[in-house]
């Protein structure tokens, strides 16, 4: 069996048929919340011929989302839903999403279509390195491994001993791991003098933070595993949006279930194929609270062509960043992936790396603490101011400036358990 | 509709001739784990004629369960499985429970049926604030809720400011909660200026540590709701092995899955109903991971009589304490649950208290610390030695030795967001 659902193996012709269909009743049904009942006043269903009539429809935002929080966005009546997701604030408006037990359905099969496409089966044992609770990444994923039939081991966030106790104990083949956590866990194996090689392990699931293809070949390496990278966001349920298959050359959205754009952020204009733009995204499967045409804030791009593994479902990039990360220093665009994908393909560049940006009189400038690699960490300055030099050249190479490099040893910059945070900004 | 499940409505009669049935399958099933077919060699299904016949099979202990760590007691292949728990342990050998779909869809049944037994309904919002992960609190609880069609709030353990806006903003009306971080929340209301009575709550599950009758009514006067015991233990499951019913008069063992003895923890004789000893567990509904008349070393009692609820399935009183947990001081035997029931019930004593075992020269002592409520901390120095001396005094009635009392202000003993820790021993 190569494909878990039916759905996986429609030709582009019928994913668009099956689209509009969905989109249409995803706007009736968007309808009955108050928050859609004004927004879409004036626009039905049958106003939509074709799918790309989508660009008649209005955009929603976070924003959105936190102005009509908690119960804007539901068509039906509270006591019909089973769970809930929300962000972390604690003063002002968080935004939360609200699941019917058929959300939690379809999410939980497009979770366990993500898995079985990367070759996870039910024999597999599966450790959920992903918090749990009210974040997305852990029950989203527990959920799916459990209904394809894993040994699903919800080891949460952390305790990175007891983590390694567990995937030798168990045999564990499979894990989901954030990849700033799979680089930290890597130097912790290194301490207690284990090779993870040695152990059982064979697949990766990597995603909730963006990361460069450099640390995924890095963590192939390192575990001796295939790393697959994975795209969600909790406003279209969590993980389980968009998904590697065995080729790793992007990631194919589950146009059943989504539909994806691509548009300039600043005049949300529809790019044409292939141009890096802000992915928006509208639910077509969801029942309780339906989002349409959400802006993700994601920046990433469709992939041309088709992939060999059979899938017809269109492929984005890996996500190069947020409309919201992008540094602007000394008037150009630097985006914090670009750091990364040349840092990480450093041989002498250890698991961690931070940039700082800073004021110096009224200029801004940035700094890259760099993590070096202990066999890299000689006495000699020369050779070190070499490679400071070095970094720098690779970086203005890719960012057109040159920032201050600084070299510090292994496993000194402040670890990540959750997501990683890359760029502190000391300028105000 | 008064029961969730047939089950609950079996007679006695009707309950030990289903237990038979099921104990018989029971060793049958347990037979095909590495662990008991040598265990129990010699033992056949029917062997028992009745009941009462589990005194032929021997016990099961934590030790067992540590030393055929991790698959020594599985029934079925290890790919059957879709469910791991384990204990804590990074060091040594942690104890680990597996289950099959059919065990964890037993598991949501028996928890769907407690909450519904205390009046949880579809349309109640639920705020789980127990651990998820590894923690079956977590899960056990949620599955429940979500089976029942709860909308279920995952919020995890800790973050008491996002706790408290949750439970507002979503008007929760039913909270899974540790009863000393229960007590902990209420001093942060307090700081926030908020009376948790304006809240929308209704029913707390209180539960995973033991504690007194004291402090459950503390709770539901801070709250203004009615709050009710659970038991459960991650080697039967986790939680849903007992509860409350409304009468809140001990908490019903559901037979149907669970088969509970009472024994002498010294010499694990059976006891006379309505004797305090060490409760036996032995599962009759699970499918990959039996266990033969397990040692919880949890200290209870039958209660006698039948409950007007109309279930005929055995209470159990509260857990006095572990069969570990005792205190020997000077000869006499203390259980911490003691102490915490003299306290509780002073209107005086505060949210929290820590019990000091220490050496005075050769001799064991213990020293109480126990916080004042502010308005109760006055300036006056006779004042408070009048207090300290009605405590020691309550106390010695209590537990027969008088120990060294000291009165510390509200809010400045160590705070617990998992289970409390009532009992340093600082003799070695």
């Amino acid at each position: 069996m190569k494909f878990l659902h039916l759905e996986e193996q429609l030709s582009r012709e019928e994913i668009k048929k099956l689209q509009l269909v969905r989109l249409k009743s995803a706007v009736a049904r968007a309808k009955k919340s108050p928050f859609y009942a004004k927004k879409l006043k004036g626009i039905e269903p049958e106003d939509l011929k074709s799918i790309e009539d989508v660009k008649l429809l209005p955009f929603t935002t976070k924003e959105d989302l936190r102005e009509h929080y908690p119960y804007g966005f539901l068509t039906v009546p509270k006591s019909e839903f089973v769970r809930l997701h929300a962000s972390s604030g604690t003063t002002g408006s968080p935004t939360a999403i609200l699941y019917t037990e058929n959300d939690l359905n379809t999410w939980a099969d497009l979770m366990a279509r993500c898995l079985f496409m990367v070759g996870v089966r039910k024999e597999d044992v599966f450790q959920n390195m992903s918090g749990y609770g009210l974040f997305t990444g852990g029950l989203g994923i527990h959920y799916g491994a459990e209904r394809l039939g894993c040994l699903t081991i919800p080891a949460g966030a952390g305790n990175s001993k007891r983590q390694i106790k567990l995937l030798k104990d168990f045999a564990v083949s499979v894990v989901h791991i954030i990849p700033s956590y799979a680089l930290h866990l890597s130097t912790v194996f290194e301490g207690l003098g284990i090779n993870p090689k040695d152990f059982n392990l064979r697949i990766f699931l990597i995603g909730a933070e963006p990361h460069t293809d450099e640390t995924r070949r890095r963590i192939e390496e390192i575990y001796g595993v295939k790393a697959f990278n994975s795209y969600g966001l909790s406003e279209m349920n969590g993980p389980g949006v968009a998904f590697e298959c065995e080729y790793q050359n992007g990631m194919h959205i589950w146009e059943d279930a989504f539909l994806a754009e691509i548009v300039d952020p600043v005049d949300l204009t529809t790019l044409p194929e292939g141009e890096v733009g802000e992915l928006i995204m509208t639910t077509l499967a969801r029942e309780g609270m339906p989002l349409i045409r959400y802006r993700t804030k994601d920046l990433t791009r469709f992939l041309p062509g088709e992939c060999p593994c059979g899938r017809s479902h269109v492929r984005i990039d890996r996500i190069t960043g947020r409309a919201d990360d992008m540094i602007i220093l000394k008037g150009v665009n630097i985006y914090p992936m670009q750091v990364e994908k040349v840092l990480m393909s450093m041989k002498e560049v250890g698991q961690n790396y931070l940039i700082e940006l800073y004021k110096e009189g009224h200029l801004d400038q940035m700094r890259v603490k760099v993590e070096i690699k202990d066999e890299y960490f000689v006495e000699d300055m020369r050779v070190l101011k070499a490679l400071q030099s070095k970094i720098a050249k690779n970086l203005r190479e890719e960012i057109l400036i040159t920032p201050r490099v600084e070299l510090v040893e292994h496993n000194s910059l402040p670890k990540s358990q959750g997501k990683a945070i890359r760029v502190i900004d000391l300028r105000n």
